[in-house]
């Protein structure tokens, strides 16, 4: 299988987090990508490939203009302002304050944010935009006839929405590689989302369409990241009903109950017609994530890319979350290859 | 003119706010309440009473139900999580997200704030309770025939909204008392926001009402927090359309700008035919104040008395915000000298 990777991520390293009331240097960090990258090469999944540039004509038709434009130049306005290090919002336009843009960095950073686990230090756009180009670069890959693909794709993407970033997100890159997907053609498209926080920006992205079905699997969002957002009763409005799927699963829960919400995924997913899926792979799933409070063990994994196989349709894995370093690349990689074995 | 205090206000002394990307030591401490008491006696302006207790009927006309419970739990509940410190919220339930309080503390801080200016300790709880206390004696004084009283309440209000902390405040002391007047009798009470910023929570609890008109001079929401609400263009909604007055100045106004907008928020007031009138005292318009953009002078504020004195209607002194503590004390009773001095 095809990794699409490019060393630009780096660029992206923010100093801190807002995270149990207290600054907390940022779980997200280069070393991910890093370990990941390595335990493709021993293993020998398939080529590396550097990403193409695409540009942000794909950004577009899931993000908002001024939202990109905001992260493009935020981080240069902080230091204008006269601020240090990384952009972190501090307020935020909650119930019955206005929905619009101040002129200040310090009112934007709020109103293009739901959360301080976000921070743009100056290389954030930069990574922001080559995480994406892995993305587009593993479509390609599929357009082109491959069964699989995977974006090894730093920063992740899946909780920013289409005008805000948090949770480390800034370009929603799984939601943009889904409906680059429809406008190359693919009539019906899935979105699974196996991270272990629920994927609150695609689900919204995609939440009153039905050419996009989404579905994940989570902690239970009453008790966890990102809290408001990821309840089963939540199935989609207006042309969307019915192709929202989400699995709130209790802390502490392990691979029994997460295969059986994964089975009943994989069966909506069947019977939607899709064909074709993106991965949101997020692996904090892991029994020693150190911010994640699910039970699955290395060989899970194996189990999960297998069962995706078995759905038949041309898949592109994109990177997400996995914070347990020493294990972020045996379990994300697990899946690939779980993933290919079932293919033979 | 009456003054009421409690020493209770010490038991809030959060740590750390966010402020510009950094944790920074709360910029609205204990000395502050010390520093305008000590001036209060040092100027013989009347008596200094302990407030009386008057429970949550008063606050309940104003904030939800939910939200009082929240702060009453947030610190042992945060504890019981595991956490250290005081509750800080990192994750908000801005736009695409839903409005519900999730179980766990981390959400809930979220849920009920609308930035990580509110930090909740041992005793915030407590304190903003006895600050709600002094503004409650304070309309008892009013009642009884008093011209003018002062609460010195700490920590203060004018952020807080019907469910959610803000800015220092938890609990709304000024639209409480403006909610408790009216419900003592008067027909039409007048609330003047004096505070350098937008008193953003009081304006949201009486937009739709004309029976409490709403004024706030402030610097201008686009580059000043809370930044998503004090436009000029905020006139009320529904019965309270034409009842909201702001008036945005731009960061650097000094005395000649804000003269002009206090005119006529006294001129729109007295036009309204409030027989009752709050004011959010805060004093961070003074020149030196380390967070705030105005230029006023300390002679300035002998001024705003004496013209708020010249609206003739009983006036309740609720103190709000002013961080340059070597002038609070002197500034916020310049205020109250003004006023006295126009009775004579």
């Amino acid at each position: 299988m095809l990794t699409v990777y490019s060393d630009q991520h780096r660029l992206h390293a923010p100093a801190f987090e807002i995270l149990d009331g207290e600054l907390t240097p940022v779980f997200e960090k280069p070393e991910r990508a890093d370990l990941v990258l390595a335990r493709v090469r021993e293993r020998q999944l398939g080529p590396v490939a550097l990403p193409s540039s695409y540009g942000l004509a794909a950004a577009r038709r899931v993000h908002r203009d001024d939202y990109l434009d905001y992260l493009a130049g935020a981080h240069a306005e902080w230091l204008a302002a006269g601020h240090k290090g990384d952009v972190l919002p501090y307020v935020y336009p909650v119930r019955s304050l206005r929905q619009l843009a101040p002129r200040h960095i310090d009112g934007k950073a709020g109103y293009y944010a739901m959360d301080a686990s976000a921070p743009i230090c100056a290389g954030t756009w930069q990574a922001a935009q080559a995480s994406l180009d892995c993305a587009l670069t593993g479509l390609d890959a599929l357009l082109a006839g491959a069964r699989g693909a995977f974006a090894l794709c730093r920063p992740p993407g899946h909780h920013a929405g289409t005008d805000f970033a948090g949770g480390y997100c800034y370009l929603n890159n799984a939601a943009i590689a889904a409906q680059a997907w429809r406008d190359a053609g693919a009539a019906k498209v899935a979105l699974l989302d196996v991270d272990y926080h629920h994927g609150n920006g695609s689900q919204a992205i995609f939440y009153r369409r039905a050419d996009v079905v989404f579905a994940s699997i989570h902690g239970h969002p009453a008790d966890e990241y990102p809290f408001f957002l990821g309840y089963a009763d939540e199935r989609g409005e207006g042309d969307g009903l019915g192709s929202n799927f989400n699995y709130p699963l209790p802390l502490g829960s392990g691979f029994a109950l997460w295969r059986a919400a994964l089975d009943d995924a994989c069966a909506q997913i069947a019977r939607s017609g899709a064909t074709a899926l993106v991965v949101s792979l997020g692996v904090d799933t892991f029994k020693d994530d150190p911010i994640s409070q699910f039970k699955l063990d290395s060989d899970d994994y194996l189990r999960i890319g297998e069962r995706i196989a078995a759905l038949g349709v041309p898949t592109l894995f994109v990177l997400e979350g996995g914070y347990a370093v020493a294990d972020i690349g045996v379990n994300a990689v697990n899946v690939l290859e779980g993933f290919e074995s079932a293919q033979r």
